[in-house]
């Protein structure tokens, strides 16, 4: 079968002709224009939609987007791209346009499906898929079901709180893994502390204070500056908290971990492996493999062509 | 369908002769006898099965029994009630004598079985089921299948870490929510606090040091009394911040509790509902109900008759 997937950002619209075997074929990419309005907006998405399946006959589309998704009818109830949108039917108006069926997907169950479908959970019944952005997204697959809860919300594991009156998170609780694992977090508490260490990496890497972000508190660590060793330690040992929770929730096979911090690669896996041993009892010991994401700058659109996929079919053959 | 529910005791083993619509239509009970031997327990349950099927066509079993239960096969692989019992074969063993179908399930998951069968749960796609005794048992339905993992492994939600740092749990981590409010632990948390509030009522209520036990801290608890107050808060704050984090990842309808502690009622049920308030973000709030279980003194053999029933029918129907 062979699907578009369009990765629905604020600023650009990434699309791809997909094939359920061979993976991506051709892709476009077009400005999203939020200031011109909704129907630009729609009629750019129509645009790359329609450059894709040009020459080819594809019967369904998949729309990953950020914010709170009611997938089953493929409405926009609310995301942090589009402010304008509110229980936007954006499945509805595209099909309007480009007469294909169009499924809609947030953007980290797309990623957790890209993973099933494309990614190193291929043929896994069991698996977790992390985004570690901005913000921290997941997906669950177990015993061969992609989870979603009675309201379509499951699963949050962003905000399952790890240090009880810790950070404030965006969600109005305290602690969880988002405010103390995600890029935006680690920022955070590097500016924090970046007065009573004036000397370190990080500031000469940034520039400024106010420049300091996650990739660079990551270079720092891995030259082991003493300020970025105690803001990743503490990430990190947060989010292995969480993934040891995670793992006796689920008993999953794999764990795999995608979103711009993933980049930091061994610097992120090698003391995140080891730590996790710490928070998982032992009759989970050697059940999961913690990995790093391989679909990189293709996640995007292989999840949001996954979700069509997902929706054609059901479920991948195992 | 009738079935025959075995509650595996340390003790005592408890039947019921079970039927899918009505309920218990009745019960026997007989000592385990672990001290005579293999042989001698593997009688005993057979002759309370033989008691119960005698005049009813059974044709099969449930056993719900604690510890580490491979359920495909029908083995136990360790039970703190049976030390000598290591793989054992413990459906085969039974059907030879009784030549019915034999499941076994971990008491824990027979417990989250017999609430969708009989319980609170019933006609739900979305629950847990939490057991609050001298430890915490869990069971899991999410989009309406039961949990089990990779290994079958989950869920152990009593191993999430909900204090980081804090009491040793047993499993050899530090601060799982089994540490924190398991009627051990606050059994435990009394005891190393009762004499530095030597006038506490809990003593008076318990006689000794020694005797303190979880419903004598709940009953002081009732009557504000200071220890019991610090005690029980501790409990139902890192309760609340543990089951905060199950709706985030599972989104469930209900969340139902029994067990030992469940006995304690409001003085549980009530702060425990305010304070899980606090741990869930907004977009979950009013999407679950925290209960307590209504089977009390049956939910073994109901839970361990509806292992039996699973396994027949693979799912109640909805």
């Amino acid at each position: 079968m062979v699907v578009v997937g369009i990765d629905l950002g604020g600023t650009e619209i990434k699309g791809g002709l997909v094939d359920e075997e061979k993976g991506i074929i051709n892709k476009v990419s077009y400005p999203t224009q939020v200031e011109l309005g909704n129907y630009k907006v729609i009629e750019n998405i129509s645009n790359v939609i329609r450059e894709l399946a040009k020459d080819t006959n594809v019967s369904s589309v998949g729309i990953g987007s950020p914010g709170s998704i009611d997938r089953d009818n493929g409405i926009v109830k609310f995301s942090p791209n589009f402010p304008n949108w509110r229980n936007f039917e954006l499945a509805k108006e595209i099909k309007k346009n480009v007469q294909k069926e169009v499924f809609v997907e947030n953007d980290a169950n797309a990623f957790a499906l890209g993973e099933w479908y494309f990614g190193k959970a291929k043929g896994l019944k069991d698996f977790i898929a992390l985004t570690l952005g901005t913000g921290i997204g997941s997906g669950v697959v177990c015993n061969n079901i992609f989870l979603t809860g009675k309201d379509g919300l499951a699963p949050e594991l962003g905000h399952i709180v790890v240090v009880p009156n810790g950070p404030e998170c965006g969600c109005g609780n305290r602690g969880c893994v988002e405010a103390t694992s995600s890029a935006k977090s680690i920022a955070r508490e590097a500016k924090n502390l970046i007065d009573r260490f004036p000397d370190s990496l990080v500031l000469k890497l940034a520039g400024s204070k106010e420049k300091i972000e996650s990739k660079h508190v990551f270079e720092a660590y891995k030259k082991m500056d003493p300020l970025a060793t105690i803001v990743v330690n503490f990430a990190i040992d947060s989010l292995a908290r969480a993934i040891g929770g995670y793992i006796h929730a689920f008993n999953p096979e794999k764990i795999i971990i995608g979103g711009g911090l993933s980049k930091a690669g061994d610097a992120l896996f090698v003391p995140l492996r080891e730590m996790t041993k710490r928070y998982v009892m032992s009759s989970f010991a050697d059940t999961y493999i913690i990995e790093q994401s391989s679909l990189v700058e293709d996640a995007g659109i292989l999840g949001a062509a996954s979700a069509a996929l997902y929706g054609k079919e059901g479920r991948p053959k195992s």
